[in-house]
């Protein structure tokens, strides 16, 4: 199949498959893309909650961004803990499940989960939501554009992204480098200004205030703002990746990334503060993000302008990629333990799980579509999933710290017990602030997966307890099979299938159906070509068996022949030998009866572990005579694709 | 399944199936119903025809009524020929076959379908389409009508219409008195007011003319109305069903349909011109049928006017039946010369053609579907099929005479030479002048139906030739087979295998592929758990293969491996044995690898003879164990439906 080389690119063996290890610097990018790009949407799910107070809103930017730092730094050190004791890395599923359980694990591999998918989708439509800013003659493609995205990078994903950390290093700086630049010119520009400097491009006018400040209204927005802190536990799963020593690395690489979104986030409030920003309505005609409208408003729609937003794009489109190095990694986790079926462990020929990206494209699609692709639907769903996976892992660490020796693990576990109470103090206001708005979606959901997953791990334990062997397995002299093959004419097929049956046992019954619209005397033919041919080669006689059939049906009474043969052997298996046609096209099989088919699945289906089923194939190529094509050849090599 | 035996009732055994000899009189209701019932769309298609010549239109009816009135009577004595030389009862398709060939008799028969498939079609929306006249309200669900007719027609034909016959026999003789009864008052009332009788219901005005008369226009309303003429052909095939003499019997019946059917269709146009009866356009809001509007002329609106609507619409919907009886027929009588697939000359539960009917009815609910239930449109596609089968079995017949001993046969060969001549020259008419309004889609599916079913005779043929055994078969004693056991893992269904493997031979390898996501140590397993039971058994050691696989695929290896053991092995079959977890419900099936499943179809389509496919079930029950169920039992008696 060159063409799916040429697609997916060639298959790499298992050998070709090496990472290497990278620095700080590098990790910025690698781990530290999704909780950076978070910048680009947290503030701006705060300030829409706040549309409705009017100017009176802007104020209300800092309070709530230094309420969501600070649960950040608490964060923080919780999981600077986390890399310090899981130096082989651990992401929230490891941890909650070594240190409460396998439940609890689950529940955090659900929540993780759902977040990465919620990812996906919030990540590219913040990303479309920051190019048609920029270009609002593209307002009317938003779910065209997001669903393109979403199919590039599932493309690239199953093609494998060796080298994606160090060419995600280049847009990341980037970013950075501009809010950065845009943040600083602001401040400036303010204190020049004596606190009121004027915008170099038009804002909207702010909407008229319908409300007042409520703490209500203050809670919704802080919920709404703490997604901007999702993505912070990625660098605690990748701890073995980081040059040595890895724990040191690690650790600088996440205090430099929370550092830098702790700046973006204050810096971006002031601006609003500053600039008298408020946001417009997402998914309405005149809709521009908050980042959009503060780089105009400081720094002009110029070329610096457009660098900013294609950036903003850029790290927003790559941050979703972050989810699908990451969930496809959960799912195999899981799929380890049974929660999963054991396929999305097998790497695919691009050494990526290749159903874990398949199933996270189909379920990130499905949202966009779903909610049009217009990123503030999404961000009530979003930050349910993330602080429940931080609260169940930070909690997990807790119990780590309680049943280790080391020494100061008392404090640790205080640091993490901080860390586990913030993010489940803020799990619950995000829950109760965003229930009508569809957090309520993901209590659903959280549960039914968790349930479904549970069930899967039931059965394949079911299974697995029913098949296992424990010690050496018995074998015996066997005992001998009975054969038998159903005939409906005598022609070379059933001959072949007779010849088959003699070679796999002496005890061969040959059922015949006979009833009226068939019009062969199957006895005679069988006394006239048959019983010659089996004097002569001394085989043992068959038993031959004709049943009648008065309301024409041929599986039922063969069947019954069948079941009947293995209550009367107990002790012997049954081989039914189905004679098959085999046609050299596929469509020419409509031409023949499906009855070989039909029996083959009930028996299969309905038989009992003694009953055996053995297709004797009969390759036509009669077609390929006749017209003088090639005769039809098995493979040389069969293609690689068969494993896909 | 008693569900299926209440909708459809219960099964027929072959041996109840038997007929009862009709007369004369019932013969005209199950025979001519067709015939007559054209009576109805005959006189109304012609005069739709001549609707741009306005007034000037109503003058034409009666010389083209004579006109197919004159062919009526050529093709009613050609047929009389016919029942007396076939008093076996031949339809087009034999006659043809018999005498011209094959091919010919594959035309007509190919004829004869497109013929009754379109008779459904005609049938039901010239009913529903009287139906319409009578309650105009009905007008915008014409097309909803016609389906669910359909729908009942071909539920009833599945059930059986055993005594179809004589249950048609009142709205036959209905349809006949009512038609005959307006004729006669129509004309009693025009001659009492000196041939300008007064109508009884406002008749719509005449539209403006638009055009003058032309022999092009004459011939395309000539055309239109010979299809007043199909369905004459039926008693030919069903002769012997007539009480002895059979054949007097059947010519009397013959001569009662066509003596009626002249009588109505000059009748009736005697009336329209009396009346100066215009058509309406189908499918206008303001359509009604010409026999809707005759009958309003001469009789008013009254209780007689509904009940000979209702009696129309009866007789209309059952002609449609008349197809229901000969299509599957047709079909199965070309299936038995391999023209079709041998299934539709096999009778379902109730003894009837049940592939036939399914056909019918799917062919026809396309063409109401396409056309939107309007006949008129269907018309011009109908003449030509009906015709060709006419014409065709016609010249088979001159061919019989020429080729007969008999005394007069001669003037036979001269009468049925007259009818093909006829009946030729009126197809010719009507393809010439329908040629642009639909025929030449007919001109279109007609050869190329008679390629596909050439097409499957020739596959059919090569089968056939292929596997067909010339005199006694040869058996052998058969040389030893050698296994191959494809093994993931080691388990009691791997066991299960292994120990099936030595029932059938002593030569068995074992096939493992091995790569790195796996982390099971085969080897070591199979030298602890397997080796030592093969010591105790004292069977033959298996030779065990591990396959390196570097891409992480499974089934190409393994192919590749029986590929090569095929080659190295000339003389032996091999038979891969293919261990089948069986789940107790089908979604478990999503939760384990397809691997068998692939590895079985590839070995199928694309292994060749000497590789046996052996497939041994593992009947997975931990669940219901666990969960305390029932132990799933095969059926005690295969349930019937297996077979339909």
């Amino acid at each position: 199949m060159a063409l799916l080389d040429f697609i997916l690119g060639r298959p790499l063996a298992s050998s070709e498959d090496q990472q290497e290890r990278i620095g700080s610097f590098a990790g910025v990018s690698v781990f530290g893309l999704d909780a950076l790009s978070s910048a680009a949407y947290g503030p701006e799910a705060a300030l829409t909650i706040l549309i409705p107070l009017g100017l009176a809103g802007v104020g209300l930017g800092i309070p709530i961004t230094v309420a969501v730092s600070a649960i950040l730094v608490i964060v923080y050190f919780s999981y600077r803990q986390t890399i310090a004791a899981y130096p082989q890395g651990a992401g929230s599923y490891t941890v909650a499940k070594q240190n409460l359980g396998k439940h609890a694990g689950l529940g955090a591999a659900v929540a993780l989960m759902v977040d990465y998918t919620l990812n996906v989708a919030v990540g590219i439509s913040a990303g479309i939501g920051a190019l048609v800013s920029a270009f609002p003659a593209l307002q009317p493609h938003t779910l065209v554009l997001c669903l393109t995205v979403l199919a590039l990078l599932a493309f690239m994903n199953l093609r494998g992204l060796r080298e994606a950390g160090l060419a995600f290093m280049p847009p990341t700086y980037l970013f950075i480098g501009c809010l950065m630049l845009v943040c600083l010119i602001g401040i400036v520009k303010t204190i020049l200004s004596g606190g009121h400097p004027q915008p170099l491009a038009e804002l909207p006018s702010p909407p008229p205030p319908q409300t007042t400040i409520s703490l209500w209204l203050f809670l919704k927005a802080f919920a709404a703002g703490c997604t901007a802190m999702t993505g912070v536990e990625a660098v605690s799963n990748g701890v073995p990746v980081f040059k040595e020593p890895a724990v040191k690395s690690a650790r600088l690489t996440l205090t430099f990334i929370v550092a830098i979104l702790i700046i973006l986030l204050l810096g971006i409030a002031y601006l609003v503060s500053a600039y008298q920003i408020t946001a417009t309505e997402p998914g309405s005609a005149n809709y521009q993000s908050i980042l959009s409208l503060v780089t105009a408003a400081v720094a002009g729609r110029g070329v610096f302008y457009y660098v900013t937003m294609v950036a903003v794009l850029l790290v927003l489109c790559l941050s979703a990629n972050t989810s699908f190095a990451d969930f496809p990694r959960v799912c195999r986790t899981v799929s380890i333990d049974g929660f999963l079926p054991s396929s999305f462990g097998v790497r695919g020929r691009r050494l990526v799980y290749t159903q874990g990206i398949v199933l996270l494209t189909a379920l990130a699609g499905i949202l966009l579509f779903v909610f049009n692709g217009v990123t503030d639907r999404l961000i009530p769903l979003f930050a349910v999933g993330a602080f429940l996976a931080f609260t169940l892992s930070q909690a997990g660490m807790v119990m780590h710290w309680l049943k280790s020796q080391e020494p100061n693990a008392y404090l640790s576990a205080i640091i993490n017990g901080v860390g586990a109470f913030a993010t489940g103090v803020t799990l619950l206001i995000v829950i109760v602030t965003k229930f009508a708005e569809g957090a309520w979606i993901v209590l659903i959901v959280l549960p039914l997966l968790f349930l479904i997953m549970q069930a899967i791990e039931w059965h394949y334990r079911d299974v697995a307890e029913e098949i296992a062997i424990s010690g050496p397995i018995s074998l015996r002299e066997p005992s001998p099979l009975i054969a038998v093959v159903p005939l409906d004419h005598l022609n070379s097929v059933s001959a072949r299938a007779l010849q088959t049956a003699f070679a796999v046992t002496k005890k061969v019954h040959v059922v015949h159906v006979e009833h009226e619209d068939s019009e062969e005397d199957f006895a005679g033919d069988w006394n006239k070509y048959v019983k010659p041919a089996i004097k002569q080669s001394r085989l043992p006689a068959p038993e031959v068996v004709v049943l009648k059939s008065p309301y024409r049906q041929v599986v039922a009474p063969t069947l019954d022949y069948i079941w009947k043969l293995e209550r009367e052997n107990p002790d012997n298996s049954i081989v039914v030998l189905i004679p098959q046609l085999v046609e050299s096209h596929w469509y020419y099989s409509f031409l023949h009866n499906q009855r070989a088919a039909i029996l083959r699945t009930v028996l299969l289906l309905k038989g009992r572990n003694r009953i055996l089923i053995m297709d004797v194939p009969w390759h036509l190529n009669c077609q390929l005579k006749v017209r003088g094509r090639h005769r039809m050849e098995p493979w040389d090599r069969a293609p690689a694709w068969l494993d896909r």
